[in-house]
């Protein structure tokens, strides 16, 4: 049997003819994400490039070259992929026929073949379902005597494609709801496309995020497990480790998302979002954990490893990408809390100038690390980030939440 | 009496057209140090530039745009300062005249007046005597009588201006060293520019460096005094804290350090490489300081501050260059120690191809932190560092050792 092309590069770094031997990263689409991991390349002397949306996407601003492309454009993906030693992404959204092109040119992490998990739900849930992962009851559902069929109200409808941050995602109390115009709408659209996603709506206690890096040869490495809080259907605020969470659930919740990351070929990080929910038993009252949403890519949940941990999930994520041994996901404070700085409701002329807030966040807080992404402002648009650590989690959460706060004009002093 | 060019800035932010208020802060020179601002840079949200010798210097590889220009060629320093809102400098090597034409133009931190005594040791002298800081005795030499004349052998002797790393300084035992060859020339050759430094030779005990950040409204901010090691000349190892050191002494060097920040009036990062020596007095032997070199710019003493300080001096350079707020110096771990990687002596072609050490070194440490530069390879250059951290100073320096070592291919395994 003849090796891989990862297993060929590992036993022999010589297809990189870059000075130095250093490889070139592709990542597809320059957002924020793409953007936090030129200081991981820049430290670690990889050469990153981008295909960016535009020349002035978030990563473009900050990465040298970033030819312009869009993620459904077969010849832009083929041209980026001619000039990369491994192309990984920012985002799900490049279609299959793009990833395996790609693919026949140079090493695509994740592939095809993971990606789709994180691409369809519909997919993801069949698959979750048969390694035995924890999941809400789900159904495929292609009319609405399907979705009543399905039993206990309220139900979740999900598009099982194209949905994120709250997006494609509806909840429907009953029979009568106002949203069924939507979910008939849904429904047509995607008759003769498999139809949508039903889930149970599960009366979680509350979200948690397992991280995990794995690389194409196997090896793993899980950060702790995190507690998430939504705004609106998207992330706001992440607490490193997961406050009051029994070691045997965190065991468990590392244990399932290293499971699916083996179970699903995922390489580089993946982010598994799941409810943690209270079911009674005849001993009492037992914690457990159902997956909600996979993300293959550095993701919202794991910003804080970048001041957090030992390793951030930016430079994990380029290691993995490249086969080089992971680094240490160890914690670096008792507690690590991020905050994302979201576009305000009203953007007011007075708070069009960002950085004018810094003058205050960090005289007021000279420990605070501050990450803006270079984003225009829009209302609710994910513009930056805060993080803060420390040992005493009251005051580490107060910190990052008046900062956070602050830039993004919530507050004004 | 009419605000500042920094004081109006620190006032309106207004001045500042780019999207969302973000300043754009150029570099002079595209070395490392120049290319370690760029992770700061991108999580602030800050725009870097760099005026580059080349189009594949250390920066810019990882900053675009960068322009490329001689950092003595008039033209292009003032067509760089032009689209800068703030300029500072990755080396000294800016003439005064180029200093003064951007500062018509844009902020230039530090300016021409505080950057005159790193450019000229005599001027360094001259000002640092004046301050009463301690120094090793010195006198301005213009034959070889006056050096004679000096006194106690061995004397030192150092060009005032160009030198670096070792370079631009001779250390003669006496009367008949081998080199007096090159010591004639360089008094002929400075003759008619006020002669050489001549300085005694310093038996010191130790090497320390303080590093502190000051701002244009004089906000200054200190990190942990460190102890240095040279190899030929050239930083190799350094351990944060300086370990054994007592805090009377840490304190007394790092408000030497802060005096000559205020003194110079010296904006961003400010370096001071200091001897420890030890002085009998009639109570038994006291330690103490003589400052031995001054670097106005982010500093190689200064690199375990990325991971091991909550601030790290690229950070605060760029903060107290834009006059924001600094960052908390404090460190984040009981003990930091960073070595640097150095080009070998003899460049075998199996270590070429520095990117395949990344294989042994990554997955025998999780822990360490490296850093390279994207530099091609020549024996003794500074190519990259490794950083580590933790609880105890043994280990954690036989860890970043190895590593660096291993790198640069000095062991092999």
């Amino acid at each position: 049997m003849s090796a891989s092309p990862v297993e060929q590069q590992r036993q022999d770094p010589a297809p990189y003819a870059r000075p130095g031997g250093f490889p070139v990263v592709g990542v597809v689409g320059g957002g924020q994400l793409a953007r936090m991991m030129q200081p991981a390349a820049v430290a670690l002397g990889l050469r990153l490039r981008v295909l960016a949306e535009g020349p002035d996407v978030a990563a473009a601003q900050v990465v040298t070259p970033a030819p312009i492309g869009a993620a459904d454009d077969l010849d832009a993906l083929v041209a980026f992929a001619r000039e990369c030693d491994a192309v990984t992404f920012d985002h799900e959204h490049v279609p299959g026929e793009g990833l395996r092109a790609m693919a026949e040119l140079t090493s695509v992490q994740p592939g095809a073949d993971a990606l789709v998990h994180a691409q369809d739900k519909i997919v993801m849930r069949e698959k979750l379902t048969e390694l035995g992962i924890p999941c809400p009851r789900w159904a495929r559902v292609a009319d609405r005597a399907a979705v009543e069929a399905f039993g206990s109200w309220p139900v979740v409808l999900k598009t099982p494609r194209g949905g994120y941050d709250g997006k494609g995602v509806l909840v429907l109390s009953g029979p009568d709801d106002e949203g069924w115009a939507t979910a008939d709408a849904w429904l047509a659209d995607w008759a003769d496309r498999g139809g949508l996603l039903a889930e149970e709506h599960v009366p979680f206690t509350r979200e948690l995020a397992a991280l995990v890096a794995r690389s194409p040869s196997g090896q793993a490495a899980a950060w702790p497990v995190v507690e998430t809080v939504q705004r609106d259907g998207v992330c706001h605020e992440v607490t490193a480790p997961a406050p009051d969470l029994a070691p045997e659930l965190a065991a468990t919740l590392t244990d399932v998302a290293l499971r699916i990351a083996g179970g699903l070929g995922v390489t580089g990080v993946l982010a598994v979002e799941v409810f943690e929910v209270e079911r009674d038993t005849p001993d009492g009252p037992v914690k457990d954990v159902l997956v909600n949403e996979l993300a293959m890519r550095p993701h919202n949940s794991g910003h804080w490893s970048i001041e957090g941990s030992v390793t951030s999930q930016f430079e994990n994520h380029l290691r993995a990408v490249l086969d080089l041994p992971l680094g240490s996901t160890e914690p670096r404070a008792p507690w690590t809390v991020m905050v994302n700085v979201l576009g305000p409701k009203v953007i007011e002329e007075r708070h069009e100038d960002l950085y004018r807030s810094y003058l205050h966040v960090m005289a007021h807080d000279p420990g605070v690390k501050v990450h803006l992404y270079g984003k225009e402002q829009r209302p609710g648009r994910k513009l930056g980030h805060v993080t803060v650590y420390g040992d005493d989690l009251d005051t580490v959460r107060a910190r990052a939440r008046h900062a956070a706060a602050f830039i993004a004009g919530e507050i004004d002093e």
